[in-house]
């Protein structure tokens, strides 16, 4: 990996005119703005496990170019079954998040014909641009469909501001560009609505705090920083209007995986009749469980992600500080799941339907079994 | 202020043989275990303001010794005004917990009768110190109280661990000895019960993650520190048993006002049929409001606690970090109020009732207007 200056316009993930592939480094985020070279299979498994890539949709676009390097790695004589291997372990880069699966099965669907070496790395990169595109379409798509719950708050409060809270980061840097929440504010934005942000810290790593609010100071929304346990008091306040998350993975019946803690906001929603929609594309969509809270894999990582905190110490430099005693235990569930009955509505990319089968199922009828 | 090291046997605050006041400097903890010497009403005044003495009942007490300042400094000819000016000084240091207002109104009634400035003095001091026993024998109480909770838990789970969660610090620490949640569970623990507390770390100051995990360690009961965003997965998948938490001022009616991001805990603990209790000294049941959510004042504290983390730094030094874009805004509220309906029950001195206002006029007939 290697270290270079931020380029623009910005995206998460871009070939340079060179071939070569960059990503921003997202964990020395707001306090670092620096991009990492990947030139490797490898490289491209470890940006997902280390979180330097995160967000559902840039982690499946990202694994898509790790098949690309692993095609150019392969053996000359038997290339498919290196791809084979390099497919099982970025699959296993990281449980939770479905469009890691999604776009590694369509690598494999798109190398099908592939006969040689050369044919495999055309074929490997072509499908990974593809998947870049598509997902920056998807992603300006749903905020088309999203921007009129906007404007319809907008309009029901005599154009005063609409507060919108979201947890966790799915905003572009969780997906390529304009990303998923965060593209029907910049739409409502660019009409002229008057909104605001409440960002959630989301610890442990703190996504909200590092990635939310520094993309959001780019776009120039105003947005205010709160830490994970506000959400409740601001709904009892009338202080929120809709509450927008992303999704790592949603289920045929509608339950939504979503950052550990977003339960949590879609019960205090609830309890305060305000609408909780999550806006996804529907390659989150893993049409193939019913339950989330007993099939959706939670990953549990690092005790020390709760442990620690990572910032920018006295001396502005980047550092941690342990929060707890020396020899306190933790326990780190990245995600949760808040069932469907919680959900008002999930906003995809063509367009909204309830958190409900049968609903899903007139947005997408090829899904029908 | 003065420091000089920790004591043993330990409490929060205490004279020492020179009738000097001590008080443990909660900020440092868990990184340095340190006492600060309280030596004249504004020392009073700042400790409370600046939380190195925190929690409901320890603010009370605290508050109760700074009268006694503001006699030994009141004018010879007239010490009655001065001690109404500090009593009105002191109740303005914090908003939220009504333990403080009750506290100095018991100084205010004892003093009544003083004619002189040394009476003032003996009588400050006398009630200040009973106060202490006072809420020293009331945690008893509770936890003699609280303690059939958990056994019958245990019994109904064969003997199995029984998993607690609490949110902030309800413990030794913000009181003078025992605490309120934490007696029904050192009590648990000393008849053998098998038990395990989750412990939130209650962001943006982290008195979970600073103040109950070091005491629960000192104490030796088995615990596992969490993020504010995790309980609500815990409890979907069955590893909660009982929730119980702390109260800065309830009401008549049984709202439960407390650290922010209580009511998101309640309202998870609901949703998953959990029992949530929340143990109290009754000096924490303001009798005059009913309406938690309309009528308790909500502190708005520095944004900054919300912007910077503290702890050890990786030189093993006291430090902050700062975990957003450096022109970010923040909001910090204290506090939250769980409505009556979402509280299984209130553990007092005096046994256990319901949040309503008829079960809890069984338990304190002399508060039936």
């Amino acid at each position: 990996m290697n270290r270079i200056p931020f380029p623009q316009p910005l995206r998460t993930i871009w070939l340079d005119e060179n071939q070569r592939l960059f990503v921003i480094d997202q964990t020395r985020l707001p306090h670092e703005e620096t991009v990492v070279e990947l030139r490797s299979l490898e490289d491209v498994y470890q940006v997902i496990v280390q979180m330097i890539v995160r967000g559902a949709p840039l982690i499946g676009v990202t694994a898509a170019y790790g098949m690309w390097f692993a095609a150019k790695e392969a053996n000359e004589l038997e290339p498919q079954m290196d791809l084979l291997s390099a497919c099982h372990k970025l699959k296993d880069s990281r449980p939770t998040a479905v469009n890691l699966f999604i776009c590694l099965d369509r690598v494999m669907e798109a190398i099908q014909t592939c006969t040689n070496k050369e044919e495999y790395i055309q074929a490997t990169l072509q499908i990974a641009n593809q998947l870049v595109e598509e997902d920056i379409e998807i992603c300006y798509q749903i905020g088309r469909a999203g921007l009129p719950l906007i404007e319809t708050i907008s309009k029901q409060k005599g154009g005063q501001t609409v507060h919108i809270l979201t947890h966790c980061n799915a905003g572009m840097m969780g997906c390529i560009q304009w990303g998923t929440i965060s593209s029907p504010i910049y739409q409502a934005l660019d009409k002229g609505i008057d909104l605001h942000v409440w960002v959630d810290e989301t610890r442990p790593r703190n996504q909200g705090a590092n990635l939310t609010a520094w993309e959001l100071e780019r776009h120039k929304v105003p947005h205010t920083l709160i830490v994970d346990n506000t959400g409740g008091h601001l709904m009892q306040h009338k202080m929120v209007d809709l509450v927008l998350v992303g999704t790592d993975r949603t289920t045929r019946k509608g339950d939504v995986a979503n950052k550990i803690g977003t339960y949590l906001k879609a019960l205090a929603a609830k309890d305060n009749q305000i609408p909780f929609y999550v806006a996804l594309p529907s390659t989150t969509i893993d049409w193939n469980i019913y339950d989330g809270i007993q099939e959706i894999p939670i990953e549990e990582r690092n005790p020390d992600e709760v442990r620690f905190v990572y910032g920018l110490n006295s001396n502005h430099q980047f550092d941690k500080v342990r929060i707890c005693p020396e020899n306190t235990g933790a326990k780190n569930y990245g995600f949760d799941v808040t069932p469907a009955r919680l959900v008002t509505g999930l906003i995809t990319e063509r367009g909204i339907c309830k958190a409900e089968e049968s609903d899903m199922l007139r947005l997408f009828p090829e899904m029908i079994k």
